[in-house]
């Protein structure tokens, strides 16, 4: 995956699937009724390093993601939250006033996540060369979602509440995680992260007018911070449904857009332009289906990007789901590793 | 609003809402515990007629949309359904094999939807010619979503298995909706509906490449039908979440293309086409806001269709959400009244 980032040649893109660290394996579910919460899963350096490797050792991908979640980092910031089985995550005490902003101090992951560093430190010495080991964080907008509405939500009315009626609170609230962010993801670099991906994933919620004001000026600062803090740090933007903001996420200057497939692969390159990296972008729903068809869509996929010219990293639109035949995710994984460009 | 949709000169753009009939209303909400099921409420007669009238009372928005479901039609195909208030439509007997499409019925209204007719024209006769009344269907794949996945999805991964593994079966189901879909817009045309606004509300779930087989060949045969049916009948087309779809809805070549708040009007009217007429797309959200926040998006929305030279539809981008104060959306109705394009 560094050499095909870097512009190197290679003779097939690299390939890795969001939200592949576990959760529609055996294995996984066999572990999960040992350690029952996501909070130890994922904050008790062995376990979350063995869920990390579990989809390695079954497939081999290019990239090894750590198991963990975009709110881990939230409770040092004086922000408490759980994870339930059923309904995601829970913040007891949403924040929706300045009051309220006022609380949330600086994240200083040393002292609040230092599961998180080891756990890197870990799988970097477990994969050593023969993969590339992804960090990533929640953006600031997508972790206020969870923080303002008091968890997973539907519609969006509590922070869009929040934003259209008492925009400093929400500015406010940004500015912090923000920072937060910036200093999450230099830690992760420090900690052996090759690569990070930065997850809005609610960003398309909003108009693009809203995301201009409530996402970008965000996403730019924390990107061309980490450039400047960790300039060998390859970075990725994920939006989910982020059709009609391929664009603005370009402008947000990211080393990698991470397409979702609701966009045609070869649109949103030539949209956001073809300077960028490009990440997906096949539609996880196509894993529930023949093998004949993820053969053809894998291959569709890899060659709409070659076409292009472009740096390609396959991958999913979103992450995989649930209830995924593994069977057909290690098919996926077969059919990317032998694509030969020379091939396509 | 039609008028406008015939390109005549108006004033101001005509100006209703999506879902707009009830469910946010305190007077609806009263009308529920009477009235305790969904489909009681939308197959009565006087009930769906008094629903659909209540915003029409409170706001005198210029368009009056039928209160009723896109599944109501289906009970007359031979496929049972039921609308439960916590979990939404359930179909207790889901379509997923050849056999199973096989016992889908041509739908004939008269028999089994003639309260769907009634209720049109009763509306017609309440409001005359002070507003226009919109009738409304749901496109062949999203309604196979509710059909094949057995009620709402998170994934639809069900029609995807089946689309990626049988698509014959699919194709299959689809036809026969599609051509109920014909009979069930010149039924409501026949009845009154002075518009009829398609929902293909889940197209957006699908990849373009998905969505040019699954969705764009039915819309084609269905509006292309439309016209030559009811050739003075204005059809809208609505997906939600279409921001990477807009010039895909312009090939299926309704009247109206509904924009949804994630596309930023003036680039979907310039990826669309200044032929079409355009519906939207206020962030229904910011129905949540303060009213000066209402004021300002209400008139930048107005502005940019106008300033983009097309016929257009003041509308949010999708549905009003249950819990918006109803004095927001009565001053969002108050504010789109008050414009006139010379001030704009």
């Amino acid at each position: 995956m560094l050499r095909a980032l870097r512009g190197e040649e290679v003779e097939r893109p690299p390939v890795w699937m969001m939200r592949q660290a576990g959760r529609y394996m055996k294995v996984y579910q066999e572990l999960c009724k040992k350690h029952t919460t996501f909070r130890e899963r994922s904050e008790n350096v062995d376990i979350a390093v063995e869920v990390s490797l579990q989809p390695w050792r079954a497939f081999q991908p290019d990239g090894v993601i750590l198991f963990s979640d975009i709110l881990t980092p939230i409770t040092g910031m004086n922000i408490p939250f759980d994870i339930t089985a059923g309904k995601g995550p829970v913040i007891a005490d949403p924040i929706r006033t300045m009051a309220a902003v006022d609380k949330v101090t600086p994240l200083n992951p040393d002292d609040c996540v230092p599961f998180v560093g080891e756990a890197l430190r870990r799988l970097r010495a477990e994969v050593g060369n023969a993969s590339t080991v992804l960090g990533f964080v929640g953006a600031p907008f997508t972790l206020a979602t969870y923080i303002v509405e008091g968890g997973m939500s539907k519609n969006y009315t509590q922070i869009k509440k929040l934003m259209f009626s008492e925009p400093a609170v929400l500015h406010a609230l940004l500015q912090k995680l923000a920072d937060a962010v910036v200093t999450y993801i230099k830690y992760q670099h420090d900690n052996g992260a090759q690569v990070v991906q930065i997850f809005d994933s609610w960003a398309a919620q909003l108009s693009p007018m809203d995301y201009d004001i409530w996402c970008a000026p965000y996403l730019k600062h924390i990107i061309a911070e980490a450039k400047k803090q960790c300039p060998d740090l390859p970075i990725i933007l994920y939006i989910s449904n982020s059709g009609a903001l391929v664009e603005r996420m370009a402008a947000c200057n990211p080393d990698i857009i991470s397409l979702c497939h609701t966009v045609d692969m070869k649109e949103g390159i030539q949209r956001g332009g073809t300077q960028f990296a490009y990440q997906g972008n096949m539609d996880a729903g196509v894993l529930f289906g023949s093998k004949e068809m993820i053969t053809q869509r894998v291959r569709e996929t890899a060659k709409a990007a070659k076409e292009m010219g472009v740096r390609h990293v396959m991958n999913t639109g979103h992450g995989v789901m649930v209830g995924t035949p593994e069977e057909n995710v290690e098919h996926f994984f077969r059919v990317a590793k032998e694509l030969r460009y020379a091939d396509l």
